[in-house]
């Protein structure tokens, strides 16, 4: 899972360094792990690449740095790889006398085949990452920009939302699913792609943001976007994005995130069948659900766990048994809060299970009576093939157990997830969304 | 303003790092700005300074430095000061064959008419830190240490919670007034010294934890704990600790911190006479009153502004018109949840007045209909001279303006604060705290 | 320019990172401005790269870096182009199951065509370095390592030495013409592989060190070391070797260094048709045919310009006017030895003429009385294609001026080069060595 | 044993920094261990210190730093202590509302004495430096600032040549022994202080540069130079700040270094009674004496041992075991000039031993067939009590065996020492040098 982000200036104006930042800082909810950033001046592509966040790898890069083009890439921390400077995107190449360059969102599902082929043919990697091999079919296609996007959107046909700099044009690419999201913004000043709508909005600068459509790429340069639709197909959205990984004041897909949170709640508590004393988020996670669930069941909203936001990367901590521990240095429970009450404990999403078994022991140990485990989408049961970092499916709790056994494992009075069906009618057009992680 | 902490392991184990580290790190919200930290392994004083997070600084410690005292300080940003290493805590020295080091919370009113007289005698000062004087008529004093920190309290009288180090010792003291919460943690293997008992808790290493007595000395030697009473006098908690400083999950002066906030937004509510649709906080800081005026009022709680939590210190900012332009990189507004409601914008306390400005701007672009300020504090008038970072006297809005005058300036269709009198009532024992920056 | 440097440990002995710092470090005078570093543990290939000198750039491997086969190159600052680290070798891919490095010492002549050509293919270029165009022929070639280094080098006959890693293979290569020299040093432990046999020697730990051939592929493995002979040409050792680049101690093209450049001196000598006082080399450059030069005159040798070694990074000065302020910040005079005599300044070659027409000037300033430059090569009048970094030929002197234009532009009394004929009798195999530089 | 630079700018001029720089990295020779500097713009004093070499140090002063007085230090790697930052100089205090800062270049030989009777007054030392002591009476002293010179002065009589800031002064001050060096350089824009006269040469800024008489003070502001005359004492000018420490470019104590060191190899070589076939210098610190013995002997020099002047810090070796290494990493000889002579190796002093034994080691191994070791200075029997950095007395080998025995030592066939009735006459003025470490 990532963050992408992309600029130009009509007028070539040389200071997009600071706007680029402000961009990927306000998509570092998307990635914590690893940032990168091209800036093109006209005739060279300089890349800086940093593990931390964006405030960290911007104090890299030099105070001289100028360019009117930029591309940037905040990444997630994938499961099992160790945290490398050498799969930071954007993926580059001074090739036939101009720049390449590609930021992506998304994972392409068969890229070891798709590499050992181009491998075959002589290509030579430089990277383990997927996005090299979509990079590959770019490069080596012959004709001018639309017609190798072209060649390279039927080579690989899913999951990107894709930032290209091609030469001096900027292209934003969205695969005809559209699995992830990509928005656009337009001034007299400047065009800007970014993964969510919320980033753009933020910075005030755009009199127009609106969505790349699926299968859609927008060639950007100084005369203006040109948008071609290069190939249409049934839609994918990630209904993930929704339920997690979005900021929630984006709007993706139509939907506005902490609103479509707040649904998924209030559904929750119509159902509800036992007796609840207090509600308290899992935060920030479970925040917006939580506060659609107490007002919808009109019990009280309290935050029983504070959250500590100073997690610094030096406190990352890989493995279970550390996890554990990494809850009690990140949520702190309160006594007087939790003392004698039933509670229902609410998050957007169960994944492995250990966070929130350690969330109830540690509720537990602060005196609570009855805790009621409510989760505001439905058991995850599949891996993500298309950009989620989720673990191996054998690490997924609810692919392990059933209802009962994942209430023992998590030590709850009672469980409730929100059912499929609950969240088919939340998403409206259930058609048009991947539910394949909750098995449909 | 600022945390500290001490360590101490009785059995001589000399991995106190990885602790004090954890220790700070609990109290990051005390001071964003410097930390130092301390070390001694029997014969040395090890120091570690760094501007910026524990989390940051921690990696400056090389992996083979051992220890079983350590005292550490985290420095909040100090108004109109330049963020530099020199004031950084611990203060030491090497003196009469054995090291002698300090770590304080607080601010000594008076403290440069004592630097003044100690330079005459021709002491020498290696900071600007106020904390200084202290050191000096400390070191400079005969006798045993008991004797010598009588002589040192006999001199400066407040304001101060401070860990100390001399030789084999380590040292929690108090003033007399008790303005600074500190606390001790106690186990068969280790004695911890912190700011917050909440920091000590979350270890969930001490079978006791209590608080130092105003006027009380504690000595920690091999033997255990030793525990005089210096001197006596009326107690001066700061009030400001409950309202905004210390941790929600804390208990300070015997008032649980969340709670206290929750019970002050209560008292708000049931003096409201205006129609309000939907209560908004300022997170995180108004979060806990804001939902005890929504539930004393009955009406909902919304998220309509949402915290970006990563900000880092590359994007502190540190003029008024670089402060207007970080609300928009921390605060994000949701339109769908704003558009055309009646809204109480709950916030802990208002001290300049820029932000609050610029987050009710914020939230008139996003389509808010009406906007009722309510400040779960009463207005401050006075900057605070015992440790509290405020500004100067004429940078705070409510010693210049009356309360339409405020009520203007933020552009709000009203706007109520808590009246002093029901702060009175919430913390009970009036007379027990300070109450000088509401003017009382 | 720059040094090479390779090292297989037989026993997989893991401690290979001291080693090749060691080796590198013995070949620090063959380029201070880059230094990259691979090391194969056998399954991951590690890289660190940084501008600098080995000592600084060594400090960024992490202790439990481990690996039992390891390449590297330190980089001579190249005219023209920024200090960057993308051009650092060694270059590298993870190809078809097994990593492939190389790291080059020469330069290929053509290397742009070449690079167009593949391009053409689809190759996709990660560097501008030359080395890359044999780097992406070797990589596309089909068969075992010997049947693809066949074909790389019918594509690319010149100018390299090299060291290859393929797999769990260490390979030696080095062009038919032995444009560059390269050596290797075999114990029962490992067999190491450098630019110089100097290197190798210093470490002591070889029972045996020698040259590889022109033409000729050595191929270690844990069986130990095969050679193949390739292609074989006349031969075209580079005489700028011997002049300037080796090192004083090496053994090169079967000239001890240090000899071949004091048997130049003496040639000098032979010729002198002035009266000189005292014989001043330019340190420490000169040092070797000063010491000739005077001894074959027998006139007294004087240090009369004591040279500053501890010029760091931060003082190296790119232009013109900043090179004849670094002469002074490098270079001392000593009036008292210089004043009033006539002195015969010895150094080995003159490139641009800016620096010795600064040395000059200061000798005048402190007194000398007549100044006879004696230049132990003859006058440079071509740039080198085969990897002498040398500046454009419209920069060098002797292509823009006949010698008593260079005597003026100098401002000496009298100025005379080693004649080219007294080149070829110190070099006595005159058909095996390059001298275009010369204008033979 | 260290460097002191001052410098101020007559007009205010603001760039002090390029100019501090210049003349510490002139100075590198005499300490390579750490840099501190103080930049004093008129209110503030910024003080950076680090460990390593100026251009390493020099990188940490951000760019915006300007001031138009500073001073500095480079301290030389003292025996037996950890490289740390904390004693790194100057030494420096914000005291009765001005800048207070001292750079020091001596050895106060009783400071511990000292150091404890003024803690036992209640001063309290942040260093454990010598300097400290001196700056304590210094500030403590009442009246004018030629006033408290003299006072501090009459408390410390030695080894000490000084730059000191106080307010808007800069002092210059060297004991009334005159134990080190000190020069003032004085233009129109200008006054700068260094220990070597040649390092201010170095610059050509300056029209007159003179020596500060032992004994006086000068106090330099906005107006000008004042010289006071401070106390008078017979001289115990350092020897081996000729023999050893200063930069052959330099004139110390009236005399001109090399030509110093020159004329001592004369003397050895006017009483060599064995055959000797080559002279061949310890590079570089014998380089001056050999070839004054050559000369006088009329036999030929050779460089048979080339030094590598790359040895950076990180190679630097603090054990006996680890010092043989470093002398086979440092120096390296060539079998072809001294397989089978009679070698004379010259340098200018034997301390240890150790070295100089590992150095004929390797001449046997490469071939020579006798070794006659040349010291052109006495044998040292006592370590430096004024700031020559020398081990313990137990460690001096001329302490602990007599003349065969150090033969024997060093596995030499023959050695001399230049006799102490020789260096006497070297210096002209024996009566005026300190000769103390010569047992003397």
């Amino acid at each position: 899972m990532c963050g992408i982000v992309g600029v130009f200036f009509r007028n070539k104006r040389r200071d997009v360094v600071p706007l680029v930042l402000k961009l990927l800082h306000a998509l570092q909810h998307r990635g914590q792990e690893a940032v990168g950033i091209g800036i093109y001046n006209g005739s060279e592509l300089m890349v800086f690449k940093g593990l931390g966040l964006v405030s960290e790898v911007a104090q890299r890069i030099p105070k001289d740095v100028e360019g009117y083009i930029a591309l940037a890439h905040t990444r997630y921390s994938t499961a099992g790889s160790k945290a490398s400077l050498r799969n930071v995107q954007p993926i580059y190449a001074f090739h036939m006398n101009r720049w390449i360059a590609i930021a992506h969102n998304g994972n392409i599902p068969n890229h070891e085949e798709h590499r050992r082929k181009l491998e075959e043919e002589g290509s030579i990697f430089t990277t383990d990452a997927d996005t090299e091999v979509f990079f590959h079919y770019y490069v080596k296609a012959k004709g001018d920009i639309l017609e190798r996007l072209k060649q390279a959107v039927s080579k690989v046909d899913r999951a990107y939302s894709m930032v290209v700099l091609d030469g001096e044009n900027l292209i934003a690419l969205r695969d005809a699913y559209g699995y992830r999201p990509l928005f656009v913004g337009e001034s007299t000043e400047m065009i800007a792609i970014a993964s969510e709508d919320s980033a753009l909005r933020q910075l005030g600068a755009f009199k127009n943001v609106w969505e790349v459509e699926p299968g859609e790429a927008l060639i950007v340069d100084k005369h203006g976007i040109r948008r071609y639709e290069l190939v249409s197909r049934e839609r994918r959205f990630c209904v993930f994005e929704l339920i997690y990984f979005s900021r929630p004041d984006s709007k993706i897909f139509k939907h506005q995130v902490y609103l479509f949170r707040k649904e998924t709640g209030m559904r929750l508590a119509r159902m509800e069948d036992k007796h609840i004393d207090i509600v308290v988020p899992v935060p920030d996670s479970g925040m917006a659900s939580a506060i659609g669930y107490a007002q919808a069941l009109g019990k009280p909203l309290e935050m029983g766990l504070i959250r500590n936001h100073y997690t610094g990367r030096s406190f990352i901590q890989p493995t279970t048994e550390k996890r554990r521990r990494t809850v009690r240095d990140k949520l702190f429970p309160i006594r007087e809060v939790l003392e004698g009450k039933s509670i229902a404990l609410v998050d957007d999403s169960i994944v492995r299970g250990t966070t929130s078994k350690e969330i109830v022991r540690l509720l537990r140990e602060h005196g609570a009576k009855e805790i009621h485990m409510r989760v505001a989408s439905p058991p995850i049961v599949n891996p993500c093939l298309y950009g989620i970092d989720m673990p191996r499916k054998d690490e997924l709790i609810a692919s392990k157990l059933d209802l009962e056994g994942i209430r023992k494992f998590l030590n709850v009075d009672s469980i409730r997830y929100l059912p499929l069906s609950e969240l088919y009618e939340s998403v409206r057009h259930r058609d048009s969304f991947c539910f394949e992680c909750f098995g449909s």
